[in-house]
């Protein structure tokens, strides 16, 4: 996959030399470019901003440097998929970040201040497709954050980036539960034991364990994701858990849910 | 504010020098230190993980260096909020993070691998208080973009850090609705036009036509924001955008609602 990523603060994207990123980099599983926008900026001061129409508070970036940028990156025929960080962006899930790793060209505009100018998406739609992210309903000072976090949900999710391919089927939000606590050694520790069950060799008893947890911690800290289950995957004991913390498991005909 | 982070890629945080987080670190705002982990093993390997106890795919990391590590930062009396960083924790919001900007000390551990050892979040909740933190439903490599997400979300809401704090009230999320779009000059680029309205100098109507861009985009893109919407905050021109979009504005009586 290739990435590019445009801002004004390139140094952001440091992080992305680290760890198992960088790894896939080197590997060439990864290709990834960051930009600095100023260099399509053509005034003295480098200005990638200006206040916005109709008045108010902060700043907005101007159209002129991205569409310039956009040229020269994207000369065609073959586009990327444009995505700008906006906090009024579709925000960023599982499923989402697996759309976007099959794809094989992603171009990151990130904003900052108020945000781009709305006729640097409307003038790219028109030959790319674009779509605004956001990670989540809060704001940020700038998308690097962001498009750096889209970038680590999206690569390590690409074939080989991971060593052990289990670990992508076990954990939180790929079975729309939340995972159940880990253990490691030793048994005793400042006076906290690692739980019996996890130390019988009984696999059976383990598997059924880890479900009870991750059903009781989605139940106490996440109810919402009970109700978006799929009816298929729950047995007996999980609609008892469920109906035990005072929530209706979700049902297989929405007919007849008295939700 | 103090922010301690503890990870075993300290070298992650390098972004937090730059733009309005580094320059609030050098007005006395806000006091960042970064911890390498692994400053507490005490193996030729540095290692700070170890296989699930109950087995399974990744590694969890050890109590061990993450309980010296607390001795070590935390000596008492005064203790920080601990944030562990996991997809199965609460969930960051807008108002997640006015909470935390109230704090006066936070302390980031990041998880990686499978996570922390369930034990260090028990046994440091007997003298501090904690909460398990998450981005949102997605996968990360590791805790560290999360925390790095944070302290800015965090960061730009503490008292004297962004210039304008007018900007604080308008933008998205602060009043559930999603921004609307933005412009700036020049007034045509490559066959687009800033909205008549944005240059009419008629401050009544530019607040009324953001609104309403505000209104349809989030009925467009969030119709779950809608439900959540203050009812009190509507006026009559809301109620009917919404409803001609086909969704039910929110009721002052909840007990009314035939949803």
């Amino acid at each position: 996959m290739r990435i590019d990523i445009v801002s004004v603060f390139p140094e952001y994207f440091a992080p992305l030399e680290l760890s198992l990123i960088g790894r896939a980099r080197e590997r060439g599983l990864l290709e990834v470019n960051t930009h600095d926008l100023r260099k399509w900026t053509h005034d003295v001061h480098h200005s990638v901003d200006g206040p916005p129409a109709g008045g108010g508070a902060g700043m907005v970036m101007k159209p002129g440097p991205w569409g310039e940028c956009l040229d020269e990156l994207v000369p065609g025929p073959e586009v990327p998929h444009l995505l700008v960080t906006s906090p009024a962006g579709r925000p960023l899930t599982q499923e989402f970040a697996r759309e976007l790793a099959a794809e094989p060209w992603l171009l990151f505009g990130c904003g900052r201040y108020e945000g781009l100018d709305q006729r640097v998406v409307d003038h790219a739609s028109e030959r790319m497709r674009v779509t605004e992210v956001s990670l989540g309903d809060y704001v940020l000072f700038g998308g690097e954050v962001a498009a750096l976090t889209v970038v680590e949900a999206v690569t390590r999710l690409l074939p080989g980036v991971l060593g052990n391919a289990a670990s992508l089927d076990e954990e939180s939000h790929t079975g729309g539960l939340l995972e159940a606590p880990a253990y490691t050694k030793p048994a005793e520790w400042r006076g906290h034991e690692v739980p019996d069950v996890l130390r019988s060799g009984d696999h059976g008893k383990v598997d059924r364990w880890r479900r009870d947890q991750s059903l009781i911690r989605t139940v106490e800290r996440r109810p919402d994701l009970i109700a978006r289950l799929d009816p298929g995957t729950l047995d007996e004991r999980d609609r008892r858990l469920i109906e035990q913390a005072g929530l209706a498991p979700p049902r297989d005909d929405e007919a007849e849910s008295k939700g």
